[in-house]
């Protein structure tokens, strides 16, 4: 990479702080030589080796010699990957305005609220251009499953970016959100130079399908159901919970709400007048038994089988309030995310064998549809803003690729789409964008209090001890005679159960081990050097006899 | 449970020393009160749980005071999953005769060599009923993804059972394999008391497809190819291997063999002629780079992505012969185990960073066909059959809830249709099969060299030390004047990186408190007193400091 062109000053810079090829932790920088504005601030979530970590964000030393020219915080929507990050982030960065859409800004406020922090939170005006230093921002209304979503267009004098964040083309949305196709098209007739894209579905065909489908599919799913209609969906989608809620209405069903994401969501889809739950139709979960099974559908958080939601909790027969029973009618109206699926069906098995009647997406693919465009959607949004150069963005390398293959169909050349590695920057300048330097961009890892203090010496030894276990020795050591002066202490845990081998206590044989190798040192040898024989001829010998290499911890005490 | 009826001498007794309601880990026991015959002996994965775990095996316990009446194992076919687990097993039963086809002893053989067992291995013949004790069997061959599958169909003086393992029904197998049809409906003529089904496939549609349209399928991709074509399957899947070499050979192209499973597997297929594969035709995988690109295939073990298979080294880029490049085409001929999505996903992404191309299920949904009937070939071989009763196996709860609604369609009653627990029993007697009782099955883990010696306690202990991380404190007390000798000695691994908090060393604010709590105690305690009180304090303190509670081992040493 030519170093010199990133520090050219006539252009505009883009770095994602999240990471290129990720669905998730979405943190996009816009940078001119004046000004930078920040398009969503994310979580991302833990991968398989990341032992655990609870969250990941990005990573946001890039900005750190940049700070004062941060002129503000735009969020796409209110998705915890598009803003749950704040919290940790807001407290490093200068206090500059967030702005978003209103359903976005309440339930940032409420995040925010939570971990005491003050925001400076303003509502956008979609009929208004919005000012910030060298950017002149649009809003532009588009649907995705949850309501208010923005796309976000910007001019700069390098140059017009469209920042087409996670969006489908829903004509008929349950919220009755009206997507505002024409500032997309006068986007275009001003020119625009690059867009990124969301890209998650672009190995699907044709068109994803309206949220208004899923109406029929409860009402069928509703009158399958003798008792209790359990709904459990993502507990961000407001959409859904208005459908069953809707749904379940029409039918006389009293609705109670589960588990905390839930209730929080319905409470401000409520104050904001997307949900219409009147207060005498809502029961408190204690009190369901107090009505007849088949007046009575429970909305449950945990849809993707998380360890400890509520649904967990059921399914497992530990949630204090609500035990399953025959004639209970549970519908997964939710994708599996990669990786949840084995938890998901333990979770479903669980709840069959329970008594439960559930309905899933193996069984029925009709009981979700996707927040996000398939490749007829995103051929749309490029026929309509036209844009120059694409980069697809919230999708992994693989979807990445196949939005590339499908504008190459459309009449794009090849390197008109840019598909940036992870740390790559990009500038756009003169009509033309591309891929202009790199700068490191770490998994910034967030476990229990701590930030950033999580890395990769703490997720390999993570990674041994879960395997493989521990074992502790404490020798005394004489250092004068370079005799033990007790017999070595040895604890294990996650090793072996019972730790007998062929009769034989292990670690008692390890507390020989040590003793014979103390005895067959050279008097004259350095503690150092005893501690390393030690050391290395315990895992030899754990090795040996078990098969298995736990962490062995020596401590060396010198008397 | 009524005891009596386990003990009631006249009937014939079946357990699932696997577990029921598990597609893998098959090994059923038939026993009728003088004879025991085995079906089966497979192994099983570890559970996300099962941190550390290599594999689980069958709970072999309930033969304990039983083996004397064994009087035969019989293998359905070559699957790990139906005699992975004799290695471990085999030595721990009375030695009888182990009865399969040809080509899954082929494959049995060769592992039990590797672990320098001997066993009586007998082909059956198809066209004889073997008598073992009570039991008269045929044999019954079936399609399924490897060939010289077998039904297997029992005759009992108590009744008849008929032991659907896997199978669906491929009227043009790749293989040539001729089901025997009109076995099934002898049995049915005789009367099939009950019947064993797998049930895997019950959630979806209509019939499996045939092996055969995979043909196509590869000419397709393989005229895509521009450079190598490299396909990654299952490798015990004999007939797309066959159908992968086919094809390349047909278009000029020489094989190169990747990987250990798949090297083994080719070689037992030629030797039994399943794959013609000229010696020729065959290059080794170190040498591919004499020849020209588009005159290579590349069979790869590690489609599900496996830590450590050809191909996941292939991806990471730590493989010692094969790099990926621009120009290779690389085709997933696999479903996702449930469990796996995220590696494969993460495989395919590094793949096509390197340059390949790739197909994969989730852009064409015909790259694989399952070895696993769908609802037409259940309700088909229930059809055929006519058993009074049915029994669902070779599957999760939800699996067996699907088809025992399939059978209800078909027109049995709920009744006649067994969703055995785990540990369930069943007997068969006077043409009624039912529940009778129940056993304890555990899952037996196999960790390194260690049989069954990882339990409840190592898991849970590995589950915390994964997340957390261990601190080992050990600390020198006159236990007379209750104080400390010297400073405390704390390590940890796992648990912080830096161990940095507000400036200060968290290990050594961790000495101090220990220090504090020795001082602040009486002198009249008992040790046992301090140490769980030193143990309490430093499991606070951390969780206080860092929001982490890592696993304590305390060594109290006493001067």
């Amino acid at each position: 990479m030519n170093k010199e062109n990133t520090n050219q000053p006539h252009q505009l810079k883009i770095v994602s702080l999240g990471g290129f090829g990720l669905v998730t932790k979405n943190m996009f920088v816009y940078e001119t030589p004046k000004d930078i504005i920040i398009i969503d601030c994310g979580i991302g979530f833990p991968d398989e080796e990341m032992l655990g970590v609870d969250l990941v964000i990005p990573d946001i030393s890039y900005l750190k010699d940049k700070k004062e020219k941060i002129r503000g915080i735009i969020l796409s929507h209110g998705h915890e990957d598009h803003f749950g990050a704040l919290p940790f982030l807001l407290p490093l960065l200068p206090k500059v305005p967030i702005f978003s859409s209103q359903l976005a800004l309440s339930i940032v406020e409420r995040k925010l609220k939570e971990n005491r922090i003050q925001a400076d939170l303003r509502q956008v005006d979609r009929t208004r251009t919005l000012t910030l230093g060298d950017f002149q921002i649009d809003f532009i209304q588009v649907t995705h499953s949850v309501p208010e979503a923005l796309h976000i267009y910007l001019k700069t004098p390098y140059g017009n970016v469209y920042h087409g964040s996670d969006f489908k083309f829903d004509w008929t949305p349950i919220d009755k959100t009206r997507i505002e196709v024409e500032k997309m098209v006068k986007a275009s007739q001003e020119g625009v130079d690059l867009m990124l894209s969301d890209c998650l579905r672009s190995e699907r065909e044709g068109h994803t399908e309206s949220e208004q489908t899923l109406v029929e599919i409860f009402e069928r799913e509703i009158s399958r159901a003798k008792g209790r209609f359990i709904v459990t969906t993502m507990s961000s989608n407001i959409s859904r919970l208005k459908t069953a809620i809707d749904v379940s209405l029409s039918c006389g069903r009293k609705i109670a709400l589960v588990g905390r994401s839930i209730i929080e969501i319905v409470k401000i889809g409520r104050e904001l007048g997307y949900l219409d739950l009147p207060e005498n139709m809502e029961v408190d979960s204690r009190k369901i038994s107090n009505y007849p099974d088949n007046k009575i559908t429970l909305l449950v958080a945990g849809s993707q089988a998380q360890s400890g939601s509520s649904l967990d909790r059921i399914a497992s027969q530990t949630h204090q309030d609500i035990k399953i029973k025959t004639g209970d009618f549970v519908v997964f109206s939710t994708d599996y995310i990669p990786g949840n699926e084995s938890s998901i069906q333990t979770v479903i098995d669980s709840l069959m064998r329970q008594g439960a009647q559930v309905s899933y997406m193996d069984i029925s693919e009709d009981l979700h549809v996707s927040g996000h465009g398939a490749r007829g959607d995103l051929s749309l949004l490029i026929n309509l803003v036209k844009p120059k150069f694409l980069l697809p963005i919230g999708g992994g390398f693989r979807q990445m690729k196949q939005y590339s293959l499908l504008a190459q169909i459309i009449g794009y050349q090849e390197d008109k789409i840019l598909l940036p590695d992870s740390g790559d920057m990009i500038g756009v300048a003169q009509g033309r964008a591309k891929v202009i330097g790199r700068f490191e961009a770490r998994n910034v890892m967030v476990d229990g209090l701590g930030v950033g203090d999580v890395g990769n010496v703490v997720l390999r030894d993570r990674e041994i001890l879960s395997r493989e276990g521990v074992v502790s020795a404490v020798v005394m050591l004489d250092k004068n005679r370079m005799q033990v002066i007790q017999e070595p202490e040895v604890l294990s845990r996650g090793f072996v159960y019972g730790q007998i081998k062929d009769g034989k206590e292990i670690l008692s044989l390890a507390q020989k081990e040590i003793s014979q190798i103390i005895k067959n040192v050279r008097k004259d040898s350095s503690v150092r050097g005893l501690k390393i024989a030690i050391q290395d001829s315990l895992e030899k010998f754990f090795y040996r006899t078990t098969g298995r290499r736990p962490m062995v911890l020596l401590t060396v005490i010198e008397i």
